[in-house]
């Protein structure tokens, strides 16, 4: 026997969960099903104070293993106290997030390593939407400019279908770019 | 002179630095051009870190009093090391603190005194979407549903009529409700 020069990639990712999940819930509807849940409490002004804990999925009351816990505010330029970023910068965190944790997953299913990467996102708003000056101005981004740098054991084409195929299984970039129904109702 | 018995209410709000944004914005478009931002650096797997510090608006770079810091992961169950709350869930704090901040801008604009509001976060979601089990299937959510819990001086109609009015002017509800152009290119 030889030994064969093969290129242990390891991005930190553990594809063999990630396929047998796929195969178990792919014959398993049921337990695909799951539910994120937040919980929300108004501080004063705009700022207001959140946890992340419990979720529901695989048929069954999962956690994290801690509280996490957020604090969102407008800034002082909005004569607010700043408390915490804006609601909708915890939106690009959550893209951003989403898609970097993507282009991991492919990499390792593609056999890439991965050495670096990072990203930076710009949200473009018009503020007379959300301050009511202009009916004809929508509220959100009217775009969303997300660039990556990234480096890797790969072709600049293999790294473009990296966060290509990123895309395409974003839960977070569905969400920005496809509407998503939102029932609000008051206890 | 006698004393009128106005209450006085106070939810934090500045309402007259709302006003004279929405004056001065409406009457200087390019004022109300912003651009939020956030950057993200892959640690390993699943797991990112993200920053939130300056932007664009009112015509120059604003910040934000501190750089606020995030973390991104998927949880425990998924194979991952939990260091943060999902992409998904950091959305559901997003539009949980936007509607927030509305209601309780909208009870100042409106006379409404808060004592309290509490907000649930449901978003639902087929988790086969971002595994690539089904097709069919999509990534995001299927489906948001978010409760509030509201106690001020008001009627149940007009807490109701208050929490409308949010969803109006709601940036994220809009992000979440329609469709946003996001572009991902990689330098």
């Amino acid at each position: 026997m030889t030994m064969t020069d093969t290129p242990v990639v390891d991005n930190g990712i553990n594809l063999q969960a990630l396929l047998d999940a796929r195969d178990a819930l792919g014959a398993d509807p049921a337990a695909a099903q799951f539910q994120w849940r937040t919980a929300c409490t108004w501080r004063s002004g705009t700022h207001s104070h959140h946890t992340v804990h419990t979720f529901e999925g695989l048929g069954s009351r999962q956690s994290h293993n801690q509280v996490f816990a957020f604090d969102v505010d407008h800034p002082e330029c909005f004569a607010s106290e700043d408390h915490g970023p804006t609601p909708v910068e915890y939106v690009l965190v959550g893209l951003a997030g989403c898609l970097t944790a993507g282009v991991a997953a492919v990499a390792q299913m593609r056999g890439i390593q991965l050495r670096s990467v990072t990203a930076t996102l710009e949200g473009e708003m018009d503020v007379r939407g959300v301050l009511g000056a202009d009916n004809d101005v929508r509220n959100g981004f009217s775009a969303i400019n997300v660039t990556f740098t990234i480096d890797a054991d790969a072709t600049p084409d293999e790294i473009a279908a990296l966060v290509a195929q990123s895309q395409k299984r974003s839960a977070v970039y569905d969400v920005v770019t496809n509407p998503t129904n939102v029932t609000v109702e008051v206890r």
